[in-house]
């Protein structure tokens, strides 16, 4: 009971000096999303905006945790410090984290210039985005060169999360069956980098010459004039690919920082959370001011004497968006 | 351009007496989310709810298409007619379904008894969940016995859509990776039915006893006293296990409509996809009416004068929930 005493204040003091277990505890406070801790964060989001944030994402079995363990690796050895916030999939019942690919990252856990967070999936209106972000800006103040958010690419809420990063890696493994390629399809265009992981694999160059053509094609969406979409073959199994891989991250992140079209999406990325958390004040107060009416409509609506609009209408009835001037 | 003439009303008239065309068409016009239409959909949310409405949901690879392919076909055999709503992530930028898994149902298609569509996953904030629950209003409302609702697995967005049927059922298959595992357990305990795919190879006997194992130790959610979640073994290879699934299904069609949980479970869809329109059209009211101020809050939070909450607080400004009595 005493460690929930801790002033948010004195958190962000030892937070900015990189004490992990005051960096973890604010990160409980923002998925908590009380109002308490806001000040606090705002003090965090005042100091970042240095650190590197990159989106790393892809289907089920394409090895994307095994990834980001290796790049890790590989960035520590350069003495940078690397942030790891792993957005998962979620039980819609529990709230829990699933931990399963975490366990592959235990050597880096003992690592004090690593910092290690699974975050829930909580309730949808930007409730996870605000909260991963709001923990990408507690290791960014901290001074961490290095954040990865890892994202599962599947599911709208989560692909969102990814876009929220400076650059974006969309990881592909060969020899996925064909439900998983098609849900594949729909992350290939955002990525400013695509890598081929298990390329130890001799059906790999399938894959990697199918990115290509992709990319030839025009299909890529993340580039531009400016920034050509490298293909990476990497190899976790014998540590192939990864100076390319770190090389192409900062060059990217060199893009971002210094051409007028990487400033303006750094500016939309800002917009991105201000209207997730906007929207998830607007949810929870729209929820709290209608609780007394929920039960009454939503028996007339499962009656079908109302259909969903007109119970939608009736929630919404007198609420002005208009504001005061 | 004629088409686009059609008057709601009609397509109403030509919906409810099934016409494939018409019904598309209301389903594409649900989907656009414009006014005009909803008088129609309301006509047709009070004529519906009589279908047993089938969330089926699995993760990638799990072969949930195929099943349902094999369960249409098996339930057509008894003269019932069948609606497929299948709900694919979709690349944010392009907004398109993706059709692959869609090809192994060109049997069905030519079938007069069976209608399905592939939707959009749309902008979140309901809009998604919204459209698909109105394609299931048009379904029901013509008459169509069953309809079902197939999702991925992953994603938030996605599996809220498959928790707003009557009956879930989480496809399972053996032989799948750690990282495909470790995202399933999200799934498992919404589950009021469990299907092994695939159960003609060897190693799904595993699969089948973890799951019993897992139901004995009261993992799942889904159950109850009154509903013993059921394991049901299939194989669309060699039609195995369909029987026992319809059966299981129309035995949890009937908890549904005759147990007071199964009703109380009904008043709670309905509330859900309540909160989900409100949300939608409070989402879209407060994005318009904010359009003047979007791009100087954004640039002030982008240069850190203001943080997220900060900006959003400015952009909630006077907006009041109270509502007007």
């Amino acid at each position: 009971m005493m460690a929930a005493l801790v002033s948010s204040d004195s958190l962000v003091t030892r937070a900015l000096a990189a004490d992990n277990a005051a960096m973890a505890r604010l990160m409980s406070r923002a998925e908590a999303g009380t109002a308490e801790c806001r000040p606090a964060l705002a003090k965090l989001y005042a100091k970042a905006g240095r650190a590197h944030v990159i989106g790393i994402t892809g289907v089920p079995g394409s090895g994307k945790s095994t990834l980001v363990s290796t790049l890790t690796l590989k960035l520590r050895a350069s003495g940078k410090r690397v942030g790891i916030i792993a957005v998962d999939p979620s039980s819609p019942y529990s709230g829990g984290s699933i931990m399963g690919d975490r366990i592959r990252m235990s050597e880096l856990v003992s690592d004090e210039g690593v910092f290690i967070r699974s975050m829930a999936t909580r309730g949808a209106h930007g409730g996870m985005a605000r909260a991963s972000l709001e923990a990408v800006d507690v290791l960014d103040a901290a001074g961490f060169e290095y954040v990865i958010i890892e994202t599962v690419g599947v599911g709208q809420a989560e692909v969102e999360i990814a876009r929220a990063a400076h650059t974006i890696v969309v990881v592909s493994a060969p020899g996925l069956g064909d439900d998983i390629q098609a849900i594949k399809a729909g992350i290939l265009e955002i990525a400013d980098i695509h890598v081929v992981s298990k390329c130890d694999r001799s059906d790999a160059n399938r894959t990697i010459s199918d990115l290509k053509s992709m990319l030839t094609m025009g299909l890529s969406v993340g580039g531009s004039r400016l920034w050509q979409t490298p293909v990476v073959p990497t190899s976790s199994a014998n540590g192939e690919g990864f100076e390319q891989l770190i090389e192409c991250l900062d060059g990217h992140g060199q893009f971002m920082r210094k051409s007028e079209a990487g400033q303006e999406r750094i500016r939309r990325i800002a917009e991105f959370r201000m209207l997730k958390t906007a929207e998830d004040l607007l949810h929870q107060r729209f929820l709290n001011s209608r609780q007394g009416e929920l039960a009454t409509v939503s028996a007339q609506l499962s009656d079908r004497r109302i259909s969903p609009y007109q119970a939608a209408e009736r929630l919404l009835n007198g609420i002005n968006l208009q504001g005061t001037p």
